[in-house]
């Protein structure tokens, strides 16, 4: 079955073989490859060979996820790194750079190199988060 | 079945119910709540309700992974915002907060709020890549 893909998008390329990567794993479903511009050594990529060009996690249908995911773990292992984290971006405020849902697996051999993590806690008093809360379980 | 958890881990009295959370999800496999010190508004985790207490994402069955990650899509879709990060660190040099594997939603709202992200990408040249490349091929 072909896959509908977007022609302007560098990771459909890949997929379809028009730009070529460094594959490390392949599924039916899922397409994993090196980062050119790692963080780490080692740092790969999977993304969903999704029929409907999805650009967000949320637009991609579950099978994909599911797929992807299993994927990330055998590269964590084949990477071996003790520190590692597993990121997916949402957005260019969010730090996605290209359009097409997209898992990062990111060995932190030290500070230097791998993902750099800024966490900005916020600390809410108890009313604050039963409002947040309640907000949120209401639609799910 | 009575899970098998680690009687001083945080998260896992929280499954058990000994520490009281403002859950969202709950399935077999997996449980969701509010992180109490948020990134931004609706920050919340998954985590696996695993048997075998696992701290890093690579020891948890796939099963447990897949289960978590269609939870993280529906929670995206009900915190409704346009750019949000997945993030699932491991080890505490990759910001690692709490030894039981777990999965973040976080809404990314404006450039204060949410995950900050820190990216020292490396420029190598194709040798390196390949080098890279052969090694943790031959890992797969």
């Amino acid at each position: 079955m072909a896959a509908r893909t977007l022609a302007s998008c560098i990771f459909c390329k890949i997929v379809k073989g028009d730009i070529p990567s460094f594959k490390l794993l392949e599924t039916e479903l899922s397409f994993s490859f090196l980062d050119i511009n790692p963080l780490s050594k080692g740092h790969a990529l999977i993304i969903p060979k999704n029929e409907v060009h999805a650009e967000k996690m949320h637009e991609l249908p579950d099978e994909y996820i599911q797929d992807a995911m299993p994927i990330a773990k055998k590269i964590a292992i084949a990477q071996g790194a003790e520190n590692y984290n597993i990121l997916q971006n949402n957005g260019r405020l969010a730090h996605q750079e290209v359009p097409h849902v997209h898992f990062h697996v990111i060995p932190k051999p030290n500070e230097e190199e791998g993902l750099g993590v800024g966490w900005p806690a916020q600390t809410l008093d108890n009313a604050e988060l039963q409002k947040i809360f309640e907000e949120l379980k209401g639609k799910l």
